[in-house]
């Protein structure tokens, strides 16, 4: 065996390779708690460079590697399993300035989307994916999964922000595509192929990403509707009327009612609902006369509250963004994150609670996710002891009624270790085995993020 | 050896195996004459099945296979270098009813773009991406070069409006992923490796197509300007003012008198100028009125004319959309598509003339493309002999000058068989031997399509 750890001090500086079990510790389980894992050490390298030996280092040795962003990833894949080498990218914090012409900027992986935010904003342009954990979710953690967020609907996912990558092979061979050209028709997307691939095709080190126009106003409505189908029709006269939409959430009672008692909220609206729709623009003017025209007119509409100043717009969005805190706070959760056509969702949500019921009857499905997506997060509380594997269950048959429907078992966090067992009910054994013709050409020796993704 | 061309006749029929060369040739050069080969034979397939049974008689005979779509391609990648098997997709040709609520469309590869706009638009929607040779390019060519075109401001290239994708693997393997989901991270993204590999990963048989509104308003304005700079000048108050802007064309004067002679045109203005924009809105009601008030307080617009009735419109559209077909009637030319970041464009286009006047003196540069993304199509005419190899050398020298204003040799287009020797100029060796590690993953024999993108 060779001195692995002594190679890594030298890569990085002694005081970044942590091997203390203390010092481990906040890198080695996630944030919902569900993932736990021994690194063999934590490593902190600070440029493409020292990544570039770190991973060389490593695959002389043969040892295995885990990638970690922000630790915000709820599919357990950028914890260890056991025993790997963990990289943390947070030290690859740097920005660089604002291309304004081109509306486009490099950062390093570990710049965090709240850090990126207010860079973009500085320069009068804004980044175009947003969600609730911005102030630890790091760029590379957000391409590597291909993150969503509540402004999907706008801009789109993650890879759509992509101009450009810089990541490290395996072997320690540095991908740089940091031109950042609006068309460039020469082979092969490499930058596409690694978003979204979960650590496991390359560690991406710097990223040039899009930034869309800085929209200083805007209006959010909390709608009550009589359900999902009534949050349908109002996607839809929203969809056609304001051109300005930039969010439509849904969220039910049962994730209200541990909302309002988490965060001390007062009840919304006089009457409870069926379901509630969180609807956002965006624009250079005001746009809550656009909203209440629209509202007016929709007969899905049961009751609704408007706001347009910053209280108002933290208060109405506080509904939908602190459902992930409240159920945290309430348990450990068995997270889902699918998508079905719109014309099934309806459906879906009406046969959840019966799904889970047969396999779990004490749990409770808290649900909200984002509407024009067809994109439910699911949260299973109270499934039962992990020793009775009443979660695995709980993930099994609903992963099932939504491949019936059509839908995926990942819409946005990705596959990780969670699902990858599962992956098979989303992707055919043809397209897993071509993965998994890409995955070896890339890493013969299976050393990035083993055990993520594609099933063992 | 086996009786290939037997088992190809098994596979589609005896009438769709063609090895005559009088029935061979239209398929054996390319649009622009520059491009030409003789193929084995020319097999038709009609079905996905018949692409398998197509593909695996070629595996099993270790022939190589050159895939064809509406042979509208630029860059000689849809016709044989010599002996291959040449598999055209036109019979890929059916069309599925569109799908209103996701406004998506499931199509043959072999449909082409005016049967898919009229598609599209009789169910209300319209497709997102539009090109001159309309009638005759097909969606699987076009997917598998990335095409571009005059909405790619509004609507993005090709691969953005790909939701799935059916493929035929080197091996007969079928990857069918049709399910159009708005979002889904189970995995790398096949499809969008796919698109933009020009055939050589895999034969694309159908595909799930999104759609976007169908906007039956239009305005154009053929806008005069002093030259490049004030073209970009127009281009910034256009984006900012004209939420409708659907396309930003520039064409020089030396394209405007080859196109006015050639469509015996009258002059658009009283005056020269150095550059001329296209300009159209798109909307759901005229949009003539914002065009007119941008135009009126533009200081960059030194005349302009504009257009909202049918005639009109096509009356402008001529001037910039007959420079292909002005061109090749004009002499077979040597095109370049390039595309340099919008701060560059001036420099490169002051810089061409010398340029190529160094490496062939009496050649003529007509220039003209896509404002918004910084792509110019260069047709290089009377370069000289192809015995003294003035055209490559003008090509070198031209893509040498594009890399050194950090622009990439193929913006559009693609690489094929006529940029392959300068791959290097857009991408690093590090790039390349990772393309080819894909490559060799998904075609370990190099059968489809050999010499195209990768250099030998």
């Amino acid at each position: 065996m060779t001195d692995l750890e002594g190679e890594l001090r030298s890569a990085v500086g002694a005081a970044h390779v942590l091997v203390d079990p203390d010092l481990r510790a906040p890198y080695e389980t996630d944030w919902t708690r569900r993932f736990t894992g021994t690194a063999r050490c934590v490593v902190r390298p600070a440029s493409t460079a020292e990544v570039v030996a770190v991973v060389r280092a490593c695959a002389a040795a043969g040892a295995a590697i885990v990638v970690q962003g922000g630790n915000t990833g709820l599919v357990g894949a950028g914890v260890p399993a056991g025993g790997e080498v963990l990289v943390s990218l947070a030290r690859l914090a740097g920005v660089e300035p604002v291309d304004v012409v081109e509306a486009q900027v490099t950062v390093g992986a570990g710049v965090t989307l709240e850090k990126l935010q207010t860079h973009a904003r500085a320069a009068g342009l804004d980044f175009g994916v947003d969600l609730a954990a911005r102030s630890s979710a790091t760029v590379g953690g957000m391409i590597a999964t291909n993150a969503g967020g509540i402004r999907v609907l706008r801009h789109g996912s993650m890879r759509a922000q992509v101009a450009g990558l810089e990541a490290v092979l395996a072997d320690g061979t540095v991908l740089t595509r940091l031109g950042g050209l609006a068309k460039d028709n020469t082979g092969y997307d490499l930058n596409q192929l690694v978003a979204g691939s979960e650590g496991t095709l390359a560690i991406v080190t710097r990223a040039r990403l899009r930034l869309v126009p800085l929209l200083p106003a805007r209006a959010v409505a909390l709608v009550a509707v009589a359900g999902t189908e009534a949050a349908l029709d109002l996607l839809t006269a929203a969809r056609v009327q304001l051109a300005t939409l930039s969010a439509a959430e849904i969220f039910y009672p049962e994730g209200l009612d541990l909302v309002r008692a988490y965060g001390r909220l007062p009840a919304p609206f006089g009457e409870p609902a069926g379901a509630y729709v969180v609807l956002e623009c965006a624009a250079g003017t005001d746009p809550t006369d656009d909203i209440l025209t629209m509202l007016s007119t929709c007969p899905a509409v049961m009751d609704a509250t408007v706001a347009s100043d910053r209280a108002g717009l933290e208060r109405l969005w506080s509904y939908r963004e602190a459902h992930t805190e409240a159920i945290s706070a309430a348990g450990v959760p068995t997270k889902l994150d699918v998508c079905v056509p719109l014309g099934e969702l309806t459906a879906l949500v009406a046969e959840l609670p019966e799904t889970v019921a047969r396999v779990a009857p004490k749990a409770t499905v808290i649900t909200f996710g984002h509407l024009n997506e067809g994109n439910l997060h699911l949260n299973v509380l109270d499934a039962g002891d992990d020793s009775d594997n009443r979660a695995e269950d709980v993930t099994d048959a609903v992963l099932r009624l939504v491949a019936a429907h059509r839908g995926t078992i990942s819409s946005e966090h990705g596959v990780g270790r969670a699902k990858s067992p599962w992956l098979s009910l989303s992707r055919t054994p043809e397209e897993i085995a071509a993965m998994r013709r890409i995955k070896a050409a890339l890493d013969p020796d299976g050393l990035l993020n083993p055990g993520v993704l594609l099933p063992d």
